[in-house]
């Protein structure tokens, strides 16, 4: 039956997502288990978000709004845009696909990094759309490397800002030169699913180069800092045209009813909001000085996880930590072979984590 | 901006949903507004698939779990096969975009019928396929036609079975004559959304067909007979190869974890599903004696909706309807332009939607 099947997707490797809980505990027979392996949020959802939900339950045997009329409008008010500036998918990984399929034709192509967010080559594989990818430079995106990448049939650049895996991200003043340099045809997608847990002071304002009539489009998510992954909900921001466009190439009912409602009450949960980021920023100092003190190397990070130099072999590092219970992402699919991704949990979580990576690398007496 | 969007996405035709409650009641200024447009269940959502729903809510913090386990799990017992025979849709819609990017290359083709579910050819448009169409025959499928336009390039067939708008099906002799003139490189799609309505012998098995290893796809959903549909599952049914080829195509977190869940408790609620069946089966006997009553012609249906020959402009009679708070499908992006679709509804509604109807088309004296 191999004749069938196409020979982009032959060529695809399937992205590895982060072991589950409940298998972790079923395949090791474990009691406690924690995951620190898919940068979600480890307070739970958004308490407003689950009374939201509760309420729209019985609901459900109605299909969702194919226009996402409230959460747009919501989404609007939050900006100070127009409704017409948003385009809603399910999970971002969703919006990444209706964007290729929108703006790029077989035979032009689309710029990113290497060692990113995988489903960006994963996604325009499938699709048989070329990608174009610069090195990191110092575990950051080297926007010079891709601006020589980008010729006259690229139509789209993937920036994830912060980066994923790797923590870092791309300055105001980078991109600005970017922006600047850049020919007509090409848009900039920034996928800012991480920019909630920025704490520093040249982080770009992509929103702004979007009121200046840039070609951007914005990629943000409710899948982390409102802790709504599993719900999938990730939404687009950008120019009315553009968004009309992504538009007809949207499956009406995408989204499904309780991400609608959830997202909606979310918006509004700015204690929880708070919270997240407060205790994440304090987990990541925490996390800092203990891989300090025990000589581990890391990059600096600006999102919600760590990138560790383990110093031997990752799916080693990643299986034993599994042992004590404690889920991590090896990066061996990222290429990054002595590395792990630590997301940073609760204090508890983190102490645990911190606790078992010691275990597993201090070798025995 | 129009020179960069792709010219096959500025050619494709919106699909044009149903009219939500809500944004009627906010549009018309009503406080009481009946829908039976969309082919919802009206008896809610499983009340089991709603009690596992709310166990689940405060994990939506967590990615939901990529590979389906439980649910695939479930499936299999359900229908006496392989976790492996089974693949997870965010909806049946997102199932037949997977479909064409997994095995129609570029310039292969899929061949259909008119008049039938718009997605299929909107799917395939936006993904630059090319759908070779037949007529229908009375509003039937006709088999022998689509044969006609199968040719070496020809890698899917869509078969909507019951069709959705007209509510006829095709016969398992229709079907196994079809089959067995069909060439090597085609698989066959039998979309059965419907299929829990059917009241008569000579459907066609098609369970059977993939045990007889022919190369069929079959498509079921949890939208319609078991009143999930705004949770967006869906799920095919295909040799383990096929769908190990589709798996490569479908993006990790597709299906979210709410969906999951109640789907793994619908499947258990043999009450619902029997209500549902039962109350759907009356309703539509009901219906057709009011329908002959009034001299009104119909398509005789095997689903939960009836095709109704309004004998004027469905769009005027849509409109008409909406005034007393009914509302229905008119069917001009269907072309066809003097008849509605009815969802049978509960009694009630039912009652509701023939002493609308009633009004609207009696002239007044």
């Amino acid at each position: 039956m191999n004749t069938l099947v196409r020979k982009s997707v032959l060529d695809v490797k399937p992205y590895v997502p982060g072991k589950p809980i409940e298998e972790t505990k079923r395949q090791l027979g474990l009691k406690e288990v924690i995951k620190l392996a898919s940068n979600e949020n480890p307070f739970g959802p958004s308490p407003k978000a689950v009374e939201a939900m509760k309420k729209s339950l019985a609901g459900v045997n109605r299909y969702p709004d194919a226009q996402g009329y409230y959460l747009k409008k919501r989404l609007a008010r939050h900006f100070g845009l127009l409704a017409e500036n948003f385009l809603l998918g399910n999970g971002s990984d969703e919006i990444i696909d209706i964007l290729i399929k929108t703006f790029v034709e077989t035979d032009e192509n689309i710029v990113t990094s290497d060692t990113t967010f995988l489903e960006y080559e994963i996604i325009a594989q499938v699709n048989s759309r070329k990608v174009k990818k610069a090195p990191l430079r110092y575990f950051k995106y080297d926007l010079g490397a891709m601006l020589k990448l980008v010729d006259k049939k690229t139509k789209l650049v993937f920036i994830a800002n912060p980066n994923n895996p790797t923590g870092t991200y791309v300055t105001k003043y980078e991109v600005a030169d970017f922006l600047k340099a850049l020919p007509g045809q090409a848009i900039v997608v920034f996928d800012e699913a991480y920019n909630t847990f920025i704490d520093v002071d040249d982080y770009p304002d992509s929103l702004d180069y979007l009121r200046r009539k840039n070609k951007v489009v914005i990629l943000r998510t409710f899948s982390k800092a409102y802790g709504l992954a599993g719900l999938r909900l990730g939404y687009a921001i950008a120019d009315p045209q553009l968004i009309s466009y992504m538009e007809r190439v949207r499956q009406p009912f995408n989204v499904n009813i309780l991400a609608q409602a959830a997202g909606l009450a979310a918006i509004d949960d700015k204690d929880f909001l708070k919270k997240t980021r407060r205790m994440t920023l304090e987990g990541k100092d925490f996390i800092y000085r203990e891989l300090s003190k025990m000589g581990l190397g890391y990059v600096p990070s600006a999102a919600n996880f760590i990138l560790i130099d383990v110093e031997k072999d990752s799916r080693e590092v990643f299986k034993s930590m599994l042992k004590f219970g404690v889920i991590v992402r090896e990066m061996s699919q990222y290429g990054l072979k002595n590395f792990i991704r630590l997301t940073i949990g609760s204090q508890k979580e983190n102490r645990r984590a911190i606790s078992a990576l010691r275990k597993v690398l201090t070798p025995r007496a």
